[in-house]
C-alpha cells in the first residue's frame, strides 16, 4: 500500500524551506486545466491530473477544453463504478484500479480523479453511473480495493466528492442538511475507509454545502474529521471551480484549487491569495501546510529528486487492459429474471434472431461528463453478439425507438437538452415508423419460434454529470414499445444498459431480464457471453430498484433534486435500509442477482473471536454448471436504544463453485465496524451489544439466520 | 486440411439434377455485390463473399458500395501480406489465416478474397502491400499456411489474382507477354502450391490478359494448368468486373461472375448467358460444371443439408485476435541498419524524446482499396510509443511534413489524386512551417542528447489498389526533410511505415533504420516494442530494396506500368534473381534483417535422402539476448544447359535461440521442387543435376557454402 511516510514529509519540509511565496502559490492552484505549476529549479515537476474514474480522459489544451485531435490518448474504457460494485468481487475492484493506475501513469499523469464514492441517495442522480452503491460498506470495500490498485503505479487516487455530492441539481450552490448520524453512517464511511484502509493520497472537495458550510471551506470536514480523526496526510484538491472564496478555503485543509476557467492567475488561490497574505488576512503558514502536503504526496509518488528514476512508468491501451476490462464486465452483468429459463439462449437451436433497441448499437464511452473516455475501442451489445454467434446466426437489428444523441464527445460542462435540434413532428413520425417496424418483425420472429432480444435503457444524455434525471421512466417511449413487443413476443429477452434504476412497469410480464451497466471496452462482449451462456452471470445489484420513484426514500420525503436547500430527512434510511425497515416492496432488491446454477446455504455458525465477528457457513452448487455465489452478511443491530434499520450489509464474498462443489465460507468482520452505529444520544460512535445475523444471496433472499451477542 | 471429397461432388451432382436453369444461372453470378443467389427450396444458401486479405471488409449495401454505418462490422485489422511474409514464420502465416477465417465465418461469410499471392514485379505496383514477396517460394510457403489457416473455419480462401496481376496501371485491359518459363517459375508456383499443398477452395480470375488471353477466358490457365495439371476441384471466381464476354468465359473453367455494378440481371453470366444457352451458343453442360464446382465447395464448407448444423461459427473483433495480430506484427518489423547500436533505446536514459513524421500519427486500416478495413482499433506508432513508455518519457510529436489524406474510408473504386482540394501555395507554406519547426526542435533534442525518431514512409494514398506509384521516392518532401534533420540530428532513428520499397537516398547517413509494414491493429505496439527493446526484431525483407528505381529489372527493361501491352522481358530475373545474377548493388537485399543479437552458422551438411535434399547446419546465438535466426537456403542450379539465376530461395526456417544457445537446424526440401526448373528447350519442367548450396541470413549474407549432386 502506498502511504505517506515520515521521510516523504521531511523531504517536503526541506523543499518548502527553499521555496519563494510565488513558487508556493504556483503549486496550490491550477496553472492549466489539469495541472499545477512546478518549480523546475528545485526539480519539482508540474502536478498533472486527469479526469477518471473509468479511464484516463483525452488530452485537452492547457487553457481550453477543446480536445487535442490525435491518436495518442486513446485508452482502455473501464466499467463504470456501478458495474465495478455490481461484481461484488474485491479482486476485480482492485483490478479496475490497477489498470486505471497503469494507464494514468502511462499517460504521464500523477493524479486520477476517482474513485467516485458518493452514496446513491436517489435513482435520479445524474452521476449515479459513476457511483458504486446505496450502501456504505459495499462502496467502501470496493473503493478501498480500487484505490489500492490505482496507487500501485505511483499515481494518486482522488476519492471524490467529499462529501455528500448526491445530486447534480444546483450542485454548485445547494446546501444539504444532513444529520450527524446519516453523515457518519451513510455518507462518510467510504471516505473514511479510503483514508484509513486504502491510504488514498488525495481527496476531492465537493461543490456542494453540507449543513451550511461549503465543503471546500469546512474545517469540520477537512480538518477535524478527515485529518484529525482519520489521520489523512495527503492533499485535498477542490472540485473544478468548487472554491468560492480565498480566505475561507485557504484557512482550512483545502490544498489545491482547480477550476474550469483558464484565468489561472486570478484563481482564488493565485493572485488574490498572495494579496491576502501580503495584507495579513491569510497566514503564509496556511500555504506552507498545503505545500508540504502536496510535496509529501509527490514524494510518495516518486516524483522528486533521485527517487524519480525509480518511478513506475505505466502503460495504456494494451491488450492486457482490455482483457481486464472484459473480466470485470463479465462479473458485472446482473440476471434479474429468468422465469422460464429462457436464458441462456441455445445458439445451436436457431439460425436467425432479432435484436431491437438503439442501445444495442450505441457506444457510451463518449459521454457522461467528466467521465467521458476516448476509448481505443468499445464493443457494443450488437457487436458483441455478432462477434460471438454471428457466424451461424443471422442477427437482424432494428433500433425500435428514436434516440437522438445530444451530448457529444469530450463534452465537459453541463449539457442542455435544449441543444437538441430537429423537428418534433418529424421525429414523432420517425419514431412511430421505427416502433411499427420493430413490432411487426418481432411478431414474425416470435411466431417462428426465433429469439427476440430487446436492448434498451439509458445513455449519457440521461446518466449525465451536471443534470439529474427528471423521471425514473425509460426515455424515448421505450416502456410503451416494450409492452407492444411483449404483446407479440411474450418470450422476448429484455436487456437494459443503464447506470441508474428505471421503473420497468412491464417487468412482471418479462420472463428474462438482464441488467448491464456501462461496462467498459468489452461490455458488449460480456453481455453477449451471458445471453448465450458462455458466461454464467454473477453480478448482484449494488442498489435497490424501486417499483416507483415515489417509493424511494428521498422522493418519499420529497427533498431530492431541489435547488438551494435539501434536507436529508430520510436520515440513515437510504436504499434498502428504508425499504426493508418500512416494508416497502421493491422491483428488485439490493444484492439481487440470479445465476444459471443454484446454491444451497447451510450450517451457519456465528462466533466472536477476539475483535472479530466470524460468520461461517457452507454453500453448495446444486446446479450443473460452475458459478459464483455471492454470500452477503447483514446484521440487524439490537439493544441500541435507538431506531435502527432491520438489516445492514456488513460483509460479503464471491465464491466460485464447480457443479456439485461444497465450500465452507468464512466471513470475518471487525467488531468495531460490524457493530458500530452513531449514537444520537451520545453524539459518537457506539457498539451495539447484540445483533441478528442474516446470510443470503440478496437482502431479501435470506438463507440463514443467526445471532451475535 | 479442408478439401473437396468425392462425397462433396456427389452431393453437388445430386442437387444439380434438381435445379432449373434459372436457379443454376442464379448461382453463377452476383445477386449482390458480394453474394450469389441461393436456392431456398433446396436448402442452398446464398454464397457470401468478403474482401480480404487483411481483415473482413465492412458491410456495404447489397446493391451499392455505400457502407452500412453501424457498430456491428468492426473487425481485427491483420498485418498486410508483405508484413506476413516478412515474418518468415510459417506458424504466423497460418495464424494470420486462422484469425481471418474465424472472422470471416464470424461475420457470416463463406469466402474471403485472399490471400493476394501475386509476385512483386516492380516496387511501384499499387497493390504491393497486399502481396507477399518477389520470390515464388516465400510467397508459396506463406500463402499455403495462410490458406490452411483460413479454411479451418469452414470458409474458403480465394487465391488471387490468377494470374500475374503485377500492375494496376490499365489493369482491366493490359496484355502481358510472359514467357512460359517466367510464368511457370515465377508467377504461377504460389498458385500451384495454393491448390496442391493448401487445397484452396477458390481462386480468383484476374483482370488482365496474359499472352493475349483474358485471364477469365483462358482455357490454358483455367482448364489446362489449374484443373488438369494441378487437380483443382474448387471454384474460380472472377475479379469484380473481370468477365468481359459471355461465351468466352462460360466455356472455360470460370465459375462465378462478380462485378462492381448492381445491374445483376445483366451480368454476362445472367440473362445474356441464359439467352446464349437458349440460342445454342453455350452448352448448359458448361453451366452444370460450374454449378457442381460451386456446390462442391459449399458442401465442403458445411453449407448444405444437415451438415450445416456442424458448421464452424467463428468469431471476430476479439481480444484473442488482437493478440494474434500483435504476435505477427512483432516478427514483421525489419531492422535494416543499426550501425552504432543506437537501438534499442534505453528508456531509463532520458525523460523526453521527439517523434517527427505524420505516419507516426496516421492510421492505415482505412485505406488501400478493396483491402480497406473498418478496424475495431489500430495502434499508431505514436500511440504505441506513448502506451509503452509515455509514463516516464515526455514524447513530443511533430508532423514534420504535410500529408493530406486523399482516399477515404471504405473507398473501393479507383481513387484520384485530382480529388485533392486545397490551395497549393498555402499547402507549400504550411509544409515549410512544419519542416522548419521539426528541424529546429530536432536540433534542440539532439544537442541535449535526447532521442529523435522519424516515422515516415508511405500510406494508402500511395500504396493503393487501382493505381501504381509514379516514383519510388518518398512523398511529401520527406527525403529533403530527413536530410535536413540528419544535418542537425545525425543519430536520428528513422522508421519507415510502408508497403513498398522507397529510394531512401539518405540511407547511408542513417545509423538506425527500421522498416514497418502496414502491420495491423497492433502495428504501432510492435514497432514501439522493437524501438525500446521489448522485442528483438526478427523480420527479414521479403523483397529487394533497390538503390534506384531504374536498377530494378522491370524498369531496367522499361516495361512496367505501361498501358495496353507489357512485355515481361526480364523473364525469370525478378527481384534478387536479377540483382544477384547481374551484380547490381541494392540498398537492402532480399532476406535482410538485423537483430539485437547475433548468430553464428557452422557445420553445414548437404545430403540427398530419398526424394529430399536435406541441408543441416548449426546456429549459435552469440549475443546476450534471445532472438530468432532466419536461416535461408538458396540453390544455384547447375548443369541445366540454360541460363539460371545464381541463387534461388528453396527453403527457410525461423529459429528461436536463447543467449548462447546452439541448435542443429535441418531443412528438408522436396527434390522435385528444389531442383526443378522450366526447360525452355523441352518446354517442360526438368530437374537440375546439381546445384550450389548457400545458407545465410540474407541472399547476400551467406554464411555457409556447399553443393548438392
Amino acid at each position: 500500500m502506498t502511504t505517506i511516510t515520515q521521510d516523504n514529509i521531511e523531504t517536503a519540509r526541506n523543499l518548502l524551506s527553499q521555496l519563494t511565496l510565488d513558487e508556493k502559490i504556483g503549486m496550490i492552484h491550477g496553472a492549466g486545466l489539469f495541472r499545477t505549476e512546478g518549480v523546475p529549479r528545485l526539480g519539482i515537476p508540474s502536478w498533472k491530473m486527469s479526469d477518471g474514474p473509468r479511464g484516463v480522459r483525452a488530452e485537452v489544451h492547457n487553457d481550453s477544453w477543446a480536445p487535442l485531435y490525435n491518436t495518442r490518448d486513446l485508452v482502455t474504457y473501464l466499467p463504470s463504478g456501478s458495474a465495478v460494485a455490481s461484481t461484488w468481487n474485491r479482486g476485480l475492484a482492485y483490478a479496475t484500479g490497477k489498470v486505471l493506475g497503469e494507464e494514468t501513469r502511462g499517460r504521464g499523469k500523477d493524479v486520477i480523479l476517482g474513485p467516485s464514492i458518493n452514496i446513491k441517495r436517489s435513482p435520479l442522480c445524474g452521476r449515479n453511473f459513476e457511483y458504486m452503491s446505496e450502501d456504505p460498506v459495499l462502496t467502501a470495500e470496493q473503493g478501498v480495493q480500487y484505490i489500492k490498485g490505482v496507487q500501485e503505479s505511483d499515481v494518486a487516487a482522488c476519492a471524490k466528492h467529499y462529501a455528500a455530492n448526491s445530486q447534480e441539481t444546483d450542485r454548485l450552490e445547494v446546501d444539504e442538511s444532513i444529520s450527524e448520524r446519516a453523515l457518519r453512517e451513510i455518507y462518510l464511511p467510504a471516505f473514511e475507509s479510503a483514508v484509513r484502509d486504502a491510504g488514498t493520497l488525495t481527496v476531492m472537495g465537493a461543490y456542494n454545502l453540507v449543513n451550511g458550510k461549503q465543503c471546500c471551506e469546512s474545517s469540520e470536514l477537512l480538518d477535524d474529521i478527515l485529518r484529525d480523526e482519520w489521520g489523512f496526510k495527503g492533499a485535498v484538491i477542490s472540485d473544478w471551480s468548487a472554491v468560492k472564496r480565498t480566505q475561507a478555503s485557504a484557512e482550512v485543509g483545502l490544498d489545491v484549487e482547480m477550476a474550469v476557467t483558464p484565468n489561472f492567475d486570478e484563481y482564488y488561490f493565485a493572485n488574490p491569495l498572495k494579496r491576502a497574505i501580503e495584507a495579513g488576512e491569510v497566514s503564509e503558514a496556511d500555504v506552507d501546510a498545503k505545500v508540504v502536503r502536496i510535496l509529501s504526496v509527490m514524494d510518495a509518488l516518486h516524483m522528486l529528486g533521485k527517487n524519480s528514476n525509480a518511478r513506475h512508468s505505466g502503460s495504456f491501451a494494451s491488450i492486457e487492459h482490455a482483457q481486464t476490462a472484459l473480466d470485470i464486465a463479465r462479473q458485472a452483468v446482473v440476471l434479474l429474471k429468468n422465469d422460464k429459463s429462457l436464458l441462456p439462449l441455445d445458439v445451436r437451436g436457431f439460425d436467425r434472431m432479432l435484436v431491437i433497441g438503439a442501445n444495442a448499437d450505441r457506444t457510451h464511452s463518449n459521454g457522461g461528463g467528466s467521465a467521458v473516455i476516448k476509448a481505443l475501442h468499445e464493443i457494443t451489445p450488437i457487436l458483441g453478439l455478432n462477434g460471438l454467434i454471428g457466424g451461424n446466426v443471422d442477427i437482424e437489428y432494428l433500433p425500435g425507438y428514436l434516440a437522438k444523441q445530444v451530448t457529444q464527445d469530450s463534452s465537459w460542462q453541463e449539457e442542455s437538452l435544449e441543444n437538441s435540434t430537429g423537428d418534433a413532428n418529424s421525429d414523432e413520425a420517425q419514431a412511430k415508423q421505427l416502433r411499427e417496424e420493430a413490432v411487426t418483425r418481432a411478431k414474425e420472429y416470435a411466431q417462428a419460434g426465433l429469439p427476440v432480444i430487446f436492448v434498451g435503457g439509458l445513455d449519457h444524455d440521461h446518466d449525465l454529470e451536471g443534470r439529474d434525471r427528471e423521471t425514473m421512466d425509460l426515455p424515448y417511449g421505450q416502456d410503451a414499445l416494450i409492452e407492444a413487443l411483449l404483446d407479440v413476443a411474450p418470450d422476448m429477452v429484455v436487456t437494459m444498459v443503464a447506470g441508474s434504476p428505471v421503473t420497468m412497469r412491464w417487468a412482471d410480464r418479462v420472463h428474462a431480464l438482464v441488467w448491464s451497466w456501462y461496462a467498459g471496452s468489452e461490455g458488449g462482449t460480456a453481455l453477449a457471453e451471458v445471453l448465450v451462456g458462455r458466461e454464467n452471470p454473477s453480478g448482484h445489484l449494488p442498489e435497490s430498484f424501486p417499483i416507483a420513484l415515489e417509493d424511494s426514500p428521498a422522493h418519499a420525503v420529497g427533498t431530492f433534486g431541489l435547488a438551494g436547500h435539501v434536507d436529508y430527512t430520510e436520515d440513515i434510511y437510504v436504499g434498502y435500509r428504508y425499504y426493508e425497515t418500512r416494508n416497502i416492496p421493491v422491483r428488485f432488491c439490493f444484492g439481487h442477482g440470479l445465476s444459471y446454477t443454484s446454491y444451497d446455504y447451510s450450517a451457519l455458525s456465528v462466533q466472536r473471536i477476539d475483535d472479530k465477528v466470524r460468520v461461517a457457513f457452507t454453500i453448495k452448487n446444486t446446479g450443473d454448471r460452475a458459478g459464483y455465489a455471492v454470500p452477503q452478511v447483514y446484521l440487524g443491530l439490537e439493544g441500541t436504544g435507538e431506531d435502527r434499520p432491520v438489516k445492514e450489509l456488513k460483509g460479503f464474498d464471491k465464491v466460485l463453485l464447480q457443479p456439485g462443489e461444497i465450500r465452507q465460507v468464512t466471513i470475518d468482520m471487525a467488531s468495531h465496524k460490524a457493530l458500530r452505529y452513531w449514537s444520537n444520544e451520545r453524539d459518537a460512535f457506539a457498539l451495539a451489544p447484540q445483533a441478528q445475523v442474516f446470510v443470503g444471496e440478496s437482502v431479501q433472499d435470506i438463507r440463514l439466520n443467526g445471532r451475535v451477542e
